[in-house]
């Protein structure tokens, strides 16, 4: 056995920042340097950010990718970081390939390459392409088909075999995971961006202990972090033995490095059953392993010195000294001595997912602050409160927007949430300027019904765009996933803005995740930032005389349920009925989910926490005559 | 030499409605045997629509094709149909699939299916699956894997085999069509639904030509028509003979039956290499030879009557009669007798794409009427005479909202309009809305400049909506394609709306196009519709005093000639220099389009007439730190 100090840097990276993410890889492989990592491994596409969607079929963007990686491994090794291994994610492309169609153009490959010695010292591609739910890797990618297994030098003349697999070479069945058994690789590298999904945390750790187990090695899985439009992606980066026992589990949705000494087979124990060239991937495909030796160039005999620190037992990729050789630290400096970083609990974990998403949207689009229209209601509290734990309350803006119909607790309620939070509010009465559009509409336009309400939301979206255009701040959206799926909101009203905070959580979530923030904050002695009040009192778009959600909607908890098993799980109507939802219902609400594609698809984007946001894992026609309600 | 009469069903179907589709096969399998034809096709998956979406992986939408598709069969026996064979698509699943990741849910096949005597005869599934431009079908759909080939008995005791692939099969090397060869069929049939764009058709013709001479046998191609989203299917269905020679070529952007003779080799003269069995469709992968044997339950003895009136002379698959033997008929009851429907010009062809997406998109959403704002201008201008071509002038309306900015040109060039075309109009003044804005707003709302402008902009849009609203009018877009790539438009203002007649239109072709209509009007005696000072003044946003386009843009030609490049074509910056265009524009105008992704992902669908339409055929991240000027 051979003992191997390994770091996982689950870093946030910008899509099409080359030379910010390139910094980013510097900065974390000095970090691990500076606890003496041999290897250090960065999630998937780490140099170009993830998902690069149709940059991936630009020229140039391919070719400034491969330039920034060889100009990166040149800088790592001109700043005394040449010893360490990394491995980084970026674009590259196959150049063996005549276009033809059907092929993406330029044949880009989602590669990683291990960086040492100052040089790009191998590559490959992933091989096992996602083309489902948010992905769409067979428009960008041809599959890869080698599997890279380098030889690291490490303490005593000894050395350790790595093989490297992309994210979804994980998820599907042979390919890469297949090989590396037959490579007889000790170690099984995995880059990753993985967007998080509720419950999807749970589902990677099972995974990767039984890919572990499959491949013989130990696997170290990277996690991308950070938001990009409607994906957030978690970190939560895993360390499995070969027997698929969990050796280390970083942060979630916080930057960190993970750093362990692994005890791993020495490359002179092991005998491959096949060394180098073609192998039968169990998948129907053939792929090459491709081996390469690195130069001992560390300076050192062996590993030693502060943060994680080593020795005894252990089997095929157990942690030196069984656990306690883990430390990880986060971009602040925060620090966890143990191989476990405390997890958050469900609820904890989608607000995690909601404040980061809106923290990166607005920073990564060059914005520094937000508005929103407060209403008193929870929608635009619980949105109010993300934002201010996301880019701090003196950043966030708010407008209340009372009018003749709006009660006095809405402007009461919301002037409470102001307070309590320390938000920067300012008053529009919408009265006077909806009579202006009624006197010139005339007498044909209704005062009463729905073009009314609608007129009333929508000079609210247009005070809250003329305040966002005149102060620079990006403006949030307040609708929920159950009002999104029913089409209950206005085109260009309530739906006006850049960034949806809860757009993908439904009502009775909405509830719970305000319950939870307020909680929270008296089991830490802090202010409590959501009134009660807006959290208790029966839910009203207060755009008509004593107007209740109910009388358009059934109630959340009816109404929740039944969207989640036909918008999540993607039930026929004879299926809602045969798993106990009211028939008249079923027939009511595919009628109304169905009819609001159109409204879904103006929507601005927001973080996605389920299986289906109403973004691009669920496309729809807008025409589009199947609902199942008339048919049968 | 044996004689087959086949009939192309270039139709106009609706994605879901399986009834409706089912009724179209119907009544034009009847006008079809009304002509005395032995087969005829339709486009692909006429029975669903096209493209479904997501769709595909609802297990009860898949089930409900299956069985429409059964009773559709049963049907046209009922009615006396059942001796024609009728080829249609639709969608189907395979069975012997484990569900697994990276395999799209339920297995859905893009399928077409041999009708004849009242059952499903034979059934296959498209191989070759495209994944690129509108297209996503890697995630829809796992590949078929069989050719089938049904044998027709014709006159005299003689047969003929045909094969049928599926649109892409026709793009793409290898597959159906080198099985073709192998299996000696003396006719391809192919359903398809392939979108409109510019100068497709020429490419579309020599396609059909090389694989007829690749496949020995002469090739048909039914192509859909109609609008479905952001798509226009074009129709322009081409029959041609085993050695590429075009024997017959249906109408553009219409309904049509094109019925033709064909003398095409007895199956007893042709040996085929391979006869069933597993064959190697020289792309790696392979494909099952199928056959099955139509029973000849005509009641004829041969081909005569009415319609496509046949004998002489051609060659393997060559028109009896040399094309005298071809009839077409539209829905109307148009006919032509002759093998090639005129033709539109380059200029006309694109505005009949644009008229025929506006009708659909009206139409197949449940809508009767339209609404737009007319502001005196070109844009506008072009955009509400698309609509009264498209649905009648009858069901256009039209605001006028004049502002202190308006010229008098501006109010007088939209009257003259609304008179030229007899559209309904009406005044709604706006600044009386604005002055109520900046009331409410306060001091801090500055009189002039972009948040000044912006805001005019979304009165109007509200103006629009509240009509709409009230009165059950789509409201249309009117931005054109240069101002959508730089952002030239203000989000929920001029953007507010259901569908984008022009969005995929530069400025320079919408100019090219008005004079085209005008021409066009004068050539056929009618009233010319648009007024020649809309045409010929400069174009203004009249946002503020004196404001012209060129301020904030430069000239059109010079634009519209640089966003080609860098959007259809995919330049990168050095590139894009390289062929001539200005370094400091080339800069400051990718900066542009780079920026305004968000508004475009907002604005509506309208119909696509280029490769890269800012839809789905370009896929950029919101979020995107990319743009070459700031790097190289």
């Amino acid at each position: 056995m051979a003992t191997l100090r390994i770091a996982l840097a689950q870093v946030n990276t910008t899509v099409g920042d080359l030379a910010g993410n390139a910094e980013v890889i510097v900065e974390w492989t000095r970090r691990a340097a500076a606890r003496q990592a041999q290897i250090v491994l960065f999630p998937e596409m780490s140099l170009t950010g993830y998902p690069v969607e149709d940059l991936a079929l630009r020229a140039s963007f391919v070719e400034a990718s491969i330039a920034t990686l060889r100009e990166s491994a040149e800088r790592l090794q001109a700043e005394g970081l040449g010893q360490v291994a990394v491995v980084a994610g970026y674009l590259d492309r196959r150049t063996d390939l005549v276009p033809r169609t059907g092929l993406p153009a330029g044949a880009p490959l989602d590669a990683a390459a291990v960086l040492h010695g100052g040089r790009v010292v191998i590559t490959s591609a992933k091989h096992h392409l996602p083309n489902y739910g948010v992905f769409d890797e067979a428009r960008y990618f041809v599959p890869g088909n080698t599997l890279p297994v380098f030889r690291m030098p490490v303490s005593g003349g000894e050395s350790i075999d790595v093989a490297v697999a992309i994210c979804e070479d994980l998820w599907q069945d042979g390919g890469p995971v297949a090989v590396t058994r037959r490579a007889g690789a000790s170690l099984l590298v995995v880059p990753n961006a993985s967007p998080y999904e509720r419950g999807k945390d749970d589902v990677r750790l099972e995974l990767c202990a039984r890919r572990a187990r499959q491949a013989g090695a130990a696997l170290a899985y990277c996690n991308l972090i950070g938001g990009q439009d409607e994906l957030v992606f978690d970190g939560d980066s895993i360390l499995v033995s070969a027997t698929g026992e969990l050796l280390a589990r970083g942060p979630q949705f916080e930057e960190a490095l993970i750093v362990a000494d692994l005890e791993l087979p020495n490359a002179g124990e092991v005998s491959p059953e096949t060394s180098v060239g073609p192998v039968d991937a169990e998948d129907g495909t053939v792929i090459t392993i491709q081996r390469v030796t690195l130069p001992d160039i560390s300076g050192r005999s062996g590993v030693g010195g502060g943060g994680a620190g080593g020795g005894g037992a252990g089997g095929g990729g157990a942690v030196a000294g069984a656990g306690a050789g883990v430390v990880m630290e986060t971009a602040a400096g925060e620090e966890e001595h143990g191989p476990f970083w405390p997890r958050l609990d469900d609820i904890a974990e989608v607000y995690a997912a909601l404040v980061l998403g809106v923290r990166d949207y607005v920073r990564k689009n060059g914005f520094r602050s937000v508005v929103l229209g407060l209403s008193g209601g929870i929608d635009s509290a619980l949105t109010a409160t993300i934002a201010a734990d996301a880019i701090g309350p003196e950043n966030v803006h708010v407008i209340l927007m009372p009018s003749h119909w709006s009660s006095d607790h809405s402007v009461t309620d919301a002037e409470d949430l102001v307070q309590r939070q320390g938000l920067h509010a300012v008053t529009v009465p919408i009265q006077a300027i909806t009579d202006a559009f009624r006197s010139e509409l005339g007498d044909d336009f209704p005062a009463v019904g729905l073009p009314a309400e609608n007129l009333q939301s929508r000079v609210r979206g247009v005070i809250n765009m003329a305040v966002s255009n005149n102060g620079g701040h990006l403006v949030l959206t307040t609708g929920n996933k159950s009002e999104l799926a029913c089409g209950y909101s206005t085109l260009y009203g309530d739906s006006a803005g850049g960034y949806g905070p809860i757009k993908d959580v439904l009502k009775t979530l909405v509830w719970e995740l305000s319950r939870w923030r307020n909680d929270h904050a008296e089991r830490t002695g802090a202010t409590v930032p959501i009134p009660p009040n807006s959290i208790t009192k029966p839910p009203s778009a207060e755009l008509a005389p004593g107007q209740l959600d109910t009388d358009s909607l059934p109630p959340y908890e009816v109404l929740d349920a039944l969207l989640d098993d036909y918008v999540e799980k993607d039930m026929g109507s004879a299926e809602l009925i045969a798993v106990g939802h009211d028939p008249e219902l079923v027939a009511r609400v595919i009628r109304l989910v169905d009819l609001a594609e159109y409204k879904r698809r103006q929507y601005p984007p927001g973080p996605k926490i389920s299986i289906k946001n109403f973004g691009r894992d669920r496309r729809l026609p807008i025409t589009n005559r199947w609902r199942e309600t008339f048919t049968g």
